[in-house]
Parts: structure tokens; C-alpha cells; sequence
């Protein structure tokens, strides 16, 4: 019998972008039959809620392009900074993902329940931003950093993400 | 005799919020009797000053969110953006750290030297942006990218933060 | 005989800072013989175009502070929001490189070639950005996070950047 695989995710980003990268390989490992489990801290959190609300910005990362009209548009700085700007850059963004067919964050994080993956809010980060587990998603743990370490010391794959 | 265990974070974010979960980690990790060594390159050689004067930014992160007057308050960029907005956020997110109790970053560094984590500093890191070893605290060895590497090939757990 | 030593590397980001850190570790790990493979994805397939064209911003990192005349210098963000102040810092941070004889990222990538490092783009991101491989770099794969996973596994460091 082959030994069972784990993998632990340490998440630590709340930005419409960066929530993909966690659910894509969670849900990926977990359906090649590795163990997932991922600890949800600090701006990560933001993922676990049951009213996602995620943004991006164009602001800070330079190394953002976004495909438009046949080439790949950079956002200058001052722009960025106007109100409005994040959001027309987010929904640029979920319109693309949703013209590529690409899964939404919901879909994949609705995927990664339903593949046993295991979800654990930080306890000092809900403590510390005030945030409530009635607001989380179902299923649900909360668990501290010797949680994470317990998993991450026998697995084969740690990620910080 | 349980086999020792060892992991080793790089560490290179210079900000007051990004500074946390290298401390963090490293602190439980020591105290569960983890041999740790964090690496400090790039922007996380901050973290190593003597005089600390970390900050954050709202810019940037659309997922950062304080609580204020029993809600979640964002950070519009263009507001982000002004003079003192910077300042008034790190602040903030001072008080919120005093008020519930979590350590400083201070106190978190004392405890991972109290605790033997190995503290390394990035040589290449140093000559770049001409930074002393003077204005670090006492302890910190310097080395390379083969100095991480010869203690990551053997541990349980590395870490990119 | 030593058993083979492996190792992979997630790459996320698109800026010159953060191009330096997977390129200098896959170079040293290739230098001391171990097999590394690069999988690159969201704004990190930036680092694989012929044409890079990377850049800094200052913006949303406090934590960066540029050595100028004997001192560390921060950027306020009003200043940093301004039209070419990320092109002059990208100047200043190329001219700084230069200066202190650290490699480009030009030649570190080449160097990463040339010691066969394996370079992965993740499919669905050249899919969602529209980017082409014929941009890319001579001896590029595609691959998905399945690819990643695979070599994870069995690997002895792996690294999310």
C-alpha cells in the first residue's frame, strides 16, 4: 500500500488574485489523493468568509498586465490611486476569469469542503481583527500555530502562501 | 530518542504586519523543540535592526481590514495615499496589538533568542543596500543563499515568508 | 553514492525586487548539485518574456529604504503615487545592482539555463493572461499544478515565492 501524502498551506493573503493560488493547488492535491489541510491567518482570513468580497489592486504591483484590446495594459500609479479604480480593476478581473472558464474563488473553495480539505482560522488573528466564526463558512476549525506545526512536522509538502 | 526536528524560514518582508508570522512561527516552533534559523534577506533584514521602525501600508493590500466602531473598515487608496496615513495605520494597528494583548515584535525577536533560533543575515543582502552589522542586534551571524540551502536540505520544514 | 537532492520553486511575483530571490536560490541549488524546477505562474511568467522589462514600485512596501548619501531612505506614498517615480526608482535600484557587481536578472536566468534548471509556465495563467510562449524564453514547458505536485512530492525544498 503506498503512504499517504499531506500537505499543509499556510494562508496568509486576502486579495481576489492571491486567493486562487491556495484553492487551485489544495484542490489539485486533494484530488490527487494528498491529505490538504490550511491555516487561515492574518489578511487570509478575509477567504473563509461565507459573504466573499474580494478585490484586487493594481497598486504596489508592477508586475500586474492585464490583457486588453490585443496587448497587455500596466496601470501607472496616480491612476490607480483615483476611487474607483480597484474596483474597475477587480471586476476587469472576474470578467476575465469568467470568459476563461476559469473556476470562481467560491467554486474552488466549495470544491476544496467537499475534498475533505481541512480549513483552521487562526485563532489570534479572529481575536485580533475582531472577527466572528458565525461570519466563516461551515466546517470550520480554529487552531494556533503549534495546530499548524503539528501537521506541518510529518507532511511532505508546507507551503506559505 | 525521538529524531531531532529542524526548519528553517527565509524571511523577506520588512513590515510591521509581515513581521509577525516569521517571529511566530519560529517562537512556537523553538518552544516545541524545533531547531530553528531564519534567514533575513531583501526587506526582511528590518527585522534585525537594533532601533526597529516597522510600518505598514493600506496601500496595496485591499485585504487589510481594522475593526473600528464594531466593524471592519477599509482603506480607500487615494486616502491611503496622503500624508500621515501611513503613520496614523501603524498606530493603529499598534494599539490594537497592545489592547489585546499580543507581544510586540520586540519581544517576540527576545524570545527567539532566548530560545537559541539561529539568527542569519544576508551577506549579498547587507552589500546591496550597505546596512551594518552593527545596527543589528547582537547575535546575528551573516552568510549566503549556501548557507540556507546546507541547513534546508536536511530539515523538516522550510518556509518562504 | 548520495542520494539525489531535489527542489522546487513556486513563482508568483513579476517585479525586479522579487525576481532576485528564486533566480539566486535555483542557481546556488543547481551550483551544489541538487535538481531544481521552477513553475511559474500569475505575475511571475513575467520573469520568462525574451523582453524583460521588470520594475519596482515603492508603493505598498514601507519596508524598502534605498541607501542615498550615507543614509536610508524611505518613500512617502503621495511621492512614490507620482508620474516616473517607479521608473526612477527602478533606475536607481538597477544602477544600485550594478554598482555592487550583483548579476542581472538577465543573467541569472541564463545561468539558470545554462545549469538545467527546469522552467515550467503554469498553462492557465499564459491561458487567462493571453500571454504566448513564443514570448518566452527558448525551452520552456507548460504545465498545470498537477506537474508542480508531482515533483513536490518527492522533492526535498519546496518553495512558495
Amino acid at each position: 500500500m503506498a503512504q499517504e501524502k499531506n500537505m499543509t498551506i499556510i494562508v496568509t493573503k486576502g486579495t481576489l488574485d492571491w486567493a486562487y493560488p491556495p484553492f487551485i493547488l489544495a484542490t489539485t492535491a486533494a484530488a490527487m489523493g494528498v491529505n490538504v489541510s490550511m491555516f487561515f491567518t492574518f489578511y487570509g482570513l478575509q477567504l473563509l468568509k461565507k459573504d466573499l468580497d474580494l478585490k484586487i489592486t493594481t497598486l504596489g504591483n508592477p508586475g500586474m498586465a492585464m490583457p486588453m484590446a490585443g496587448t497587455q495594459m500596466h496601470m501607472p500609479n496616480l491612476i490607480g490611486a483615483l476611487p474607483g479604480v480597484d474596483r474597475a480593476a477587480t471586476t476587469m478581473m472576474k470578467n476575465l476569469i469568467a470568459k476563461k472558464g476559469v473556476a470562481s474563488i467560491d467554486e474552488l473553495r466549495e470544491m476544496a469542503v467537499e475534498a475533505d480539505v481541512r480549513m483552521i482560522a487562526c485563532q489570534m488573528t479572529l481575536d485580533l481583527f475582531e472577527m466572528k466564526l458565525d461570519d466563516m463558512i461551515d466546517g470550520v476549525e480554529t487552531g494556533g500555530a503549534a495546530t499548524w506545526l503539528d501537521n506541518a512536522l510529518g507532511a511532505d509538502i508546507n507551503l506559505y502562501m
